[in-house]
């Protein structure tokens, strides 16, 4: 099952694409894609009530907005240099364990939204990622217990201010947490949809010229060891968003270094989850 | 005006502290101390409310377990570094601008909790802070307007395993977000009653032993700098809490270095603030 969310920022409404690529308009079932939903076992109960339900529900159109894919989470939780390639780009060691790095959730947005450059913001910069949504509570996971744990899989761009990020002192998060830096979607693809996650494709394009195209085998560590060590540090809720890194290409690491500006347009995709387009604006 | 939670952690309920000392169930407002609620003004819609209703309102004996004084917000924002004697206890230089990292949201807790040493910790340690709670939607708000951003305060230990934070790679977040490691409360004293939150004596102890012992007027940067600066990074959403850092006296700066072991009291104050009391207790 395929999860989406569409209409405008204050009145986001519930959707599927079913098998045969149609889009439905499922709020009548009267939940969102959110903390709760997951963990009441939100997915089996819709597919439930599609059975019943899926002729009834409007068709959704292809000029709507598109959404988050799903709610805003407690968190948004990003692995750092998981791409050996990438840390070599950014000047970094490989590293023995999981970087790990949070997102503002306020950064959230639709998958094909406008990004906005950020007020005083010369280095605003792209990562396609591989994310996946908990669908369970999870502490002290087990690595072979893991993928259990696992909701449904969906693309991320992880964009990031590299001078916020890397040059004004401390923590990467002052970089990741600016608004529109987390466009999610365009869909939620259930866990059964995704027998093997670390062999897709992924590629990030600016402006037509392909920058990232990687695959999600090349991860120094796989899902299944950053969810079992994520949850060493914290408890994951149903809903949160751990986005897995990103491959080189990234405007930091090319030669000369590139960053974003107005009009840019930049693609990406992963295999079997969608694509995403935003155009770069100035912030107003 | 002093909000407070409390009861069992799957059932908590809200309660304001009235000017004579006397604790009220204020659950019939029927809205919990969240987003929306600061979102829509409920700081005044509860004042109001009061009026009519706080004689009719169940007292709440001392007996009961004191929840996080506020809900889960969407961010729980932390500034290190921001007392120079901790900054050089800490070995590390004072900042140029404010640190800045963030704490899960899942390590909020009541601020009489049992604090749990993770598995697998060998330094846990404390801090007590100044924490403040944002009242309206920030982003870039001109420092001579923060004030007007706040809707009050509350003590915080921004407990912090130093091992998972300092020698495991990469960012903070890991060693700031394991589950009680965010004690709030004992209640949110509105902005109102804080004219001058720059000249508070804030302290903590462990069994009985002054560590911490501070003023925070000897604050780097002052919480009006602070939240204008976090606002150019990120939208601050109404309830979310931000932390301003914490004075010298951690274990980690002590020497020989202390850290917590199961069956230690941590005991702390803020003027005005209240206090709060843990007991470290093993994971089970």
């Amino acid at each position: 099952m395929k999860l989406f969310r569409f209409g405008e920022p204050t009145n986001e409404k519930t959707g599927v694409i079913l098998s045969d690529g149609k889009k439905i308009d499922v709020s009548a079932f009267g939940e969102d894609y959110n903390e709760n939903f997951f963990t009441t076992d939100g997915i089996s109960r819709l597919s439930t009530w599609l059975e019943a339900n899926a002729d009834a529900c409007p068709v959704v159109g292809d000029d709507v907005r598109l959404a988050s894919c799903i709610a805003r989470p407690s968190k948004i939780i990003c692995i750092g240099l998981n791409y050996a390639k990438h840390a070599a780009e950014s000047g970094m060691a490989v590293p023995t364990e999981p970087v790990v790095f949070f997102k503002a959730t306020t950064a959230l947005c639709g998958p094909n939204d406008d990004v906005i450059i950020p007020k005083n913001s010369v280095k605003t910069d792209w990562e396609v990622e591989l994310a996946f949504v908990i669908g369970k509570k999870a502490s002290y996971v087990e690595k072979e217990d893991a993928m259990s744990y696992i909701a449904g899989y969906c693309l991320h761009n992880d964009y990031s201010e590299r001078e916020f990020q890397l040059e004004r002192g401390g923590q990467w998060v002052k970089g990741k947490s600016c608004d529109t830096f987390a466009p999610l979607g365009p869909f939620m693809a259930t866990a059964d949809e995704i027998p093997n996650p670390h062999d897709l494709r992924l590629w990030l394009s600016l402006n037509g010229e392909m920058l990232q195209d990687s695959n999600t085998d090349d991860m120094i560590f796989d899902i299944s060891t950053i969810l079992s060590y994520l949850s060493q540090f914290m408890t994951l809720l149903p809903g949160d968003v751990i986005s897995t890194g990103t491959p080189a290409g990234v405007g930091l690491g090319l030669k000369p270094q590139r960053y974003l500006v107005a009009g840019d347009v930049v693609e990406l995709g992963i295999d079997k989850l969608g694509t995403q387009k935003q155009t770069a604006v100035a912030y107003q």
